[in-house]
């Protein structure tokens, strides 16, 4: 049983606790945070279902007198895990990591942090392998992780040479007051580091792209045009490839799925805590063919599309499974993935 | 075990199914639709947890093809139930009336019907006793029981006879694509309706107000100023008696509340379905005192705040407890409110 | 001096009328509308610059008791002048189109009707010459419009053969209420119906792509990708063509142009009437290469873009001039477009 | 003729350089700025009709690089006026006080300095006498400005002494993008700064009232609740006194006015520079009464607001008229004020 902590509870890391949870052969040892934010206010209000360690800097008293049991030290739940999940906000990771260093404890850093703090920029289907036994991993961020699946997912079958995206980004997340956009649309100098990091996940195809920042919360849009490398991808054979994808979902404009608030709405009917969603979807309508290239359009559900290939990095890390198609399905498993075909 | 149908199974009644699942002297029959939506589809895909008729006109073959169990037609449960909780679109109520009249059903209707369409218009704090034993009830809409939630609170304690009201409204349900505003706040005639429908249910209560359209999806907000009829009502006295309430939330901006969306963000984390809350938010550092008036803030949840009155209406028209003290404290027992404080 | 009329004074209607007056070679007649809009409120506020005529089923009394000079029936302005530039509501054209052909009236109709309406599907730049003497013509829509002049751009100079965009949607008009999106970004099907345009008009260019809708008012951004017929087409190339184009502004987000609502905010300070403007922007940052493919982006302002098209119009179907070159260098020089290099 | 400069050339600096350059009592000496921003160029684009002097620390190679004539240094301008307009970001008005002072100039500031930087606090219509003759004045703020115009005519003909109202603020202006609001509603702490700055500049009236941010970028809307001191203000007494102020404009839902936006859209059609409107509006069906209290809602077009009544505080300060009704009456005129009714 693997022992595994997540340092900071905001927005990814509630949701790599529950995910941890949701694992059977790995345990959730703590969560560390710096203050009793409205998340860790829903976790009291919850019970405490995880146990709670405070950084360096908490002011504990804020804690005590709103009732929130404390288990210790930040210090304190690195020494007793295998390794951690590191969520903290962007640029707090590369001081964490001095922490894991010191304990000797592995650790899989989010999007946010410089690919400088790890071994290997990672992801769970494309480069498992790199990771296997690596200290220090550094997942994909939510467009790049979404992205590489759909990407992966046909090279792997048919070969894929060359990329084109454009980002139709969320610009905030819910309940987001301090970044907002509001009655325009945002250019990004092109390239998109997006494109620029599948290059550096998938070495043989090129890629580019083009980011546009949409005041909008839920979900992310990427059109994607790929080129066959060994001649053309139709539209069946992309479909088909992608109707077998445990962490692609294949939705039609027919069926009620009318853009990303509907998948976001279907998530929430499912029971799914917070409404989440952990596989990207893609809309079988979206996918249109022009000469050699394929063009389709996915739906990244950003707030939790990174998790399972974050659960895959700690089991690469951890040498749980030595194979991609062997982790990713344990992830898979106990995530519930690709039940509802 | 007072026996329960739903009919129309989309954004409330979804929820009035999970609320009435929820209730341990009620047991949900089945609910009613009329077309495979996104809203069934997730029904299907969580196994079917409750039991679906099809109403007049639907094509049954399209469930078929889905492989969507069918139970029976809308008139089948009709037959097995004690009382229907109506939540079709506006309109077919009154259509659903003739077939509920016909089987000797007593029906609780959402506040898009029109008012002649039910013997009493019922909220579950304000006039609960009207609707004992009534065959027909109609609900106040969301903006107005939560409004009355909040007026009724004061009024019972310390009287109120004057209110006036801004209604800073949702324009639309996540989801929605058939409506919507994009960087506009649209008016609509004064006085408000929910003012007057206030003075319908509080009828010694003056009430006028203004609505305004605003583009967001989760929460209206309502500034209400209310006017002591037995002298001024300070802050420390309103303070007092919304937080005894057990569907008042009572929360502040300098706890990370900001606006609306931290109450939706705050339920989603709590791990509530759907992120719903069915308790009206009310920000303490709102409330202000006019002369012998108090002014405060409101966040109505509207997808969920209406579940907890309609679960009344059942309670009242069933006559399953004779008072609102009883009633609703049932009603909020089996449904976790107020478990927070 | 060609006489015009201008049919339904709204969005669009308007702008035409205002581009007639500054074409020096060209008188406008008048206007026609149905009723007293906030439109023609406004023409009467200033003084009618423009003579109103009404359409059948007005009801001139309600233009009388306001005070709004009339000066004939719509049949009146048509019998006044040699062409019309019709700009009523998607599907009135078709009827209109009877009281020109009466008439023996040329028409210039707008991208809401159908394609059957007229002789020829028209854009100034890449199809002048088929418009030439002809009696009906059908302009782009606004995104074909700009689209099209760009990909004309690339292709006049380097050759294009195929083309793949990305519609970022802006969903509704500043001042709209009956439609609109509200935290969401709508699919349509694929290919978009740009696309399918794009090649009428351009037949020897394969073109697809995708279209989603967002929550903004101001300016539409299509992401191009096109492949060069005859080898690569670099950055510095298509960059030396764009910027010589009289109705392509080059932008860059150095400059300040940080998306679409900046190109408004710099046309309103411009002086511009309405903060229009007739130009694409483009910006210079977006544009980089793909294998044989440029990619770049290009924002539309929709109100205004297909305005001087639609004046290209009237002189190919009045032969004022016998090419694209002359026609639209006279049409920009009347409306000062390129003046800002 | 006084000479006026205006200082900080943004989105009030530009409308105010407009605003005097209208008066053809003033004369607009010039405009200064640190940066060449999308309005300089702009001006630039018109073939400056302002001159342009540069603030300490402005950076004259880039200026001069984009070909942008310079006419001289900050201090050469203000030693050129009698009177300073003020628009510079929050904050910088009071280091250039210092300058002012120093050249013994007189100054406007706007309503985001604090109350400390001016002798004055002011409002052309409520307490112009204050100003008369003084040194330094500071404008209220576009809400507070507004809200005034509305409450000190109702005030004036019939006498107000409590006012409590809810600001639904736009929450940025067109182009913003460092900052934004999506999908949410924000609330602050009560009681509104503009309820109490109401109370400063008209001392008989007690105020409060909740300001909510929303994501929209044109209009503020207020909802004001009067009440009475000599008895009750019926709707027909508060409209017959908003239809004769000339910084009023009564619209209706029915004639089209639905919101915010159509103000906008209207003062667009008009063809006012940058679609700007001086007067706020005042929809006459939002207007209620409730007990001896008189509701309704104003429009307050954020960017325009204000120039009126700063000029007036030129006029007040340079005791150019010595009441104000002469003075807002000068504005007024050359403004163009009031010709619509």
């Amino acid at each position: 049983m693997i022992k595994v902590g997540v340092a900071g509870y905001g927005v990814i890391g509630q949701r790599l606790a529950d995910g941890v949870a949701l694992q059977k052969d790995m345990e959730l040892v703590g969560i560390a945070d710096v203050a009793p934010t409205l998340s860790v206010r829903a976790l009291k209000e919850k019970g405490m279902p995880y146990d709670l360690y405070l950084v360096d800097g908490a002011d504990k008293s804020a804690f005590d007198s709103l009732g929130i049991p404390v288990s210790g030290r930040f210090e304190d739940l690195i020494g007793k895990v295998d390794v951690m999940l590191d969520s903290a906000p962007g640029g707090i990771g590369v001081k964490n990591k001095a922490l894991y260093e010191k304990a000797g404890v592995k650790a899989i850093f989010q999007g946010g942090e410089k690919n400088e703090i790890a071994d290997v920029f990672f992801h769970g289907y494309a480069n498992y392998e790199k990771g296997l036994g690596a200290d220090y991993l550094k997942l994909t961020s939510c467009n790049t992780t979404g992205l590489i699946r759909a990407v992966d997912c046909l090279d792997r079958r048919f070969g894929v040479d060359r990329v084109a995206i454009t980002i139709i980004r969320r610009v905030a997340d819910p309940g987001d007051y301090h970044r907002g956009l509001t009655n325009a649309l945002q250019m990004e100098k092109a390239p998109s580091h997006q494109a620029v990091d599948l290059m550096t996940i998938i070495p043989h195809v090129e890629a580019t792209g083009i980011l546009v920042h949409t005041p909008v919360t839920h979900g992310h849009i990427i059109t994607v045009l790929a080129h066959g490398k060994n001649g053309k991808i139709t539209k069946d054979m992309a479909l088909d490839a992608f109707k077998e994808h445990d962490r692609i979902r294949v939705v039609r404009i027919d069926e009620g799925f009318l853009g990303n608030a509907s998948l976001f709405r279907y998530a929430r009917d499912l029971g799914n805590p917070r409404g989440d969603m952990y596989e990207i979807g893609l809309w079988e309508d979206s996918i249109v063919e022009s000469g050699d290239n394929i063009m389709f359009a996915i739906n990244i559900p950003q707030e939790s599309v990174t998790i399972p290939e974050t659960l895959d990095g700690a089991r690469a890390a951890m040498k749980m499974q030595l194979d991609s198609k062997s982790a990713t399905s344990e992830t898979n498993k106990y995530l519930g993935m690709g039940k509802w075909k």
